[in-house]
């Protein structure tokens, strides 16, 4: 027997309600049922990205999410700045440079997380500039922004602000009409408790103007195309249908627990691990981390690829690897969507147990005890 | 108790062990397992596509693949035909429109196929056409277009032929590499057997020696994103991992049954459809009749939702209604995957008795009879 416990940022677990709810009798999606369907995932979306905005489920991956906002927003004229500081923030320039749409980047270091007052200087420096993309947790270092900081920026100028909410939204605090944001894009196999298949977005009235002032080219990923539709909770093209009969299940389970209690429990997991990895003797990579995830520097000269495999096949803990300039010195634990207290510890216990085995000086229970310090606290 | 019987033609319905497989625990994408999972896909898609060439799994409706068909094959300076006899291959000009490509139409009228002596009249009027687009069975008229003559032309000549296969591919006999079909494309809740959510598309050598001549604007829905990713069975962007389980079962479903048998199947239970049709005094709308899907004109004056919401109320049948010219006038049923001659002879039987019940003049028994001797004599 082998259980697989998926603490990888995204896939994440997905509740047995949700799968239930995606076995049962398929209908057609242009009948009353359906679009009841896409009613509660619209209401229950601008519950999680706290907004009264437009919310939209997109028939792909959160990269056809990320691809509509641009596509959509970056008018022609305009010019764009990329925050980048890491490898799904880039991503942002490349869509950008494919659609030949303008643009500057600011670069941080991996691990940093952007301030206000870069954007602000930025900002100053180039009044050309008229949209703003942020990547909130950049899931390749775990690191986070302060997003709300970010907006109180854009919100006053005339800049949108465009945000990579993928291992944000639904984990960490985001109050999209509170604090100014004007584009957010999710994944459903993050903090949503959903399989991968398709895009959470939501946009702000103010990005409307924009998004209404040119003839963008988008067809598939075209949010307008998503609005229309919308108003007879209706979708352009064939949805995901049972995707999205999980994803209303998902919404009202996310309700029901609250948003504020989520964002508290995601937290508490994030301390929970970085107590963990101190007391194990591990540095958390991030200097900025997110609580979304937490990226873990393994010990010098340990075999990254070994210690992930006997991870899994000793334990069934199944974490992610480093991408690019981190493949081979990080691992990177979930702590988004249906992840509690005790797949926390079973992680944090696996990996202190295959660190002894690997022949790794650890203390038996050093890094368990730590996070029970924690859970004893909350 | 109300059984639903999905007899629209897409979504189509989904077999228990597609569910099941669905259901089993998710891992990441990114593990041994799961590119596996997307080895066995290829081959499978090779065998329905009947092609040697690269075959994709995208994440999408049907609409992605057609969208990355189009902007991967058009390069700019050349010129596209596009052969339009209904909704769905109009889609195809409104998709060369927003991305500028410079095309011409054929149109043809509802209900009618194209034949291989237009396309060759077209092509020698304008020697600038580099790209033929044809729908080979438009799923709104249930018109099925002469694949194999048009290829014929197509192959002889410096002309690509995109196939728009969402309703024929896996239903109509399709023999890509044998005919010279370059690029053709179809979703996974037709004749796949899966639920809606992903896009397969094949594409010829030929066609990847015009793909590589261009620089393309596709971010999402990019051809060469997918192929760079299958040589070592990955993705570009994460997958709809759950709804990959389902169709490598469905393929292998596909491939134990064989295609000619179901090419067969198929084309018996559109007979019987037709000869049940013209048993109660219903024509077929199309002139040219498709295999995978029947369009039955409706009687004059007949309520056409309310008789749609009796077979759904009464009898569990949910059938398509009409799109634009034909909404209101005609009724589509399905032919294609999991579907069999007793739920075939369901629809038609609920249709007969739904037609009784609404006052019109038909002898009980007269379609059901006629759709078993069909059935009878294979």
């Amino acid at each position: 027997m082998r259980k697989l416990r998926l603490m990888t940022p995204g896939p994440t677990m997905v509740p047995p309600e949700v799968t239930a709810e995606m076995v049962g009798p398929m209908d057609h999606h242009r009948t009353p049922g359906h679009r009841q369907i896409l009613k509660e995932i619209t209401e229950g979306l601008q519950y999680v990205f706290q907004t009264q905005g437009a919310c939209f489920a997109l028939t792909g991956s959160g990269t056809s999410g990320m691809e509509a906002a641009i596509v959509g927003v970056c008018n022609p004229g305009g010019k764009a700045l990329v925050l980048r500081n890491g490898k799904f923030s880039e991503r942002w320039g490349k869509i950008c440079a494919t659609f030949g749409i303008s643009c500057t980047t600011a670069d941080l270091e991996w691990g940093c997380g952007f301030t206000p007052s870069i954007v602000e200087s930025r900002l100053n420096a180039d009044p050309a500039i008229n949209t703003v993309i942020l990547t909130h947790s950049e899931t390749s270092t775990a690191a986070a922004s302060d997003l709300e900081g970010i907006a109180a920026i854009t919100r006053n100028r005339d800049v949108l602000l465009v945000v990579d909410g993928i291992t944000s939204v639904g984990a960490l605090p985001v109050r999209m009409d509170a604090w100014g944001v004007d584009v957010m894009v999710t994944g459903s196999q993050k903090a949503m408790m959903c399989p991968p298949g398709m895009a959470f977005v939501a946009v702000s009235e103010r990005a409307w103007g924009r998004i209404d002032s040119f003839k963008s080219p988008a067809f598939y990923n075209c949010l307008k195309a998503y609005r229309k539709s919308l108003t007879d909770y209706d979708s352009p093209y064939t949805p995901a249908i049972t995707l999205m009969m999980g994803a209303r299940r998902a919404l009202h389970m996310i309700r029901e627990e609250g948003m504020e209690a989520i964002w508290a429990r995601t937290a508490r997991l994030a301390r929970a691990t970085r107590a963990a990895a101190a007391a194990m003797g591990l540095k958390v990579f991030a200097r900025d981390p997110s609580d979304s995830l937490t990226a873990l520097l393994l010990p010098e000269g340990l075999d990254e690829p070994a210690f992930r495999k006997r991870l899994r096949t000793d334990y069934g803990i199944v974490v992610a690897g480093g991408q690019d300039q981190l493949k081979g010195r990080v691992i990177r634990l979930n702590h988004m969507g249906y992840v509690d207290e005790m797949d926390t510890l079973a992680a944090l216990t696996a990996i202190e147990l295959t660190l002894h085995k690997m022949g790794r000086k650890v203390e038996l229970g050093a890094g368990p005890s730590a996070a029970m310090e924690i859970f004893a606290a909350a």
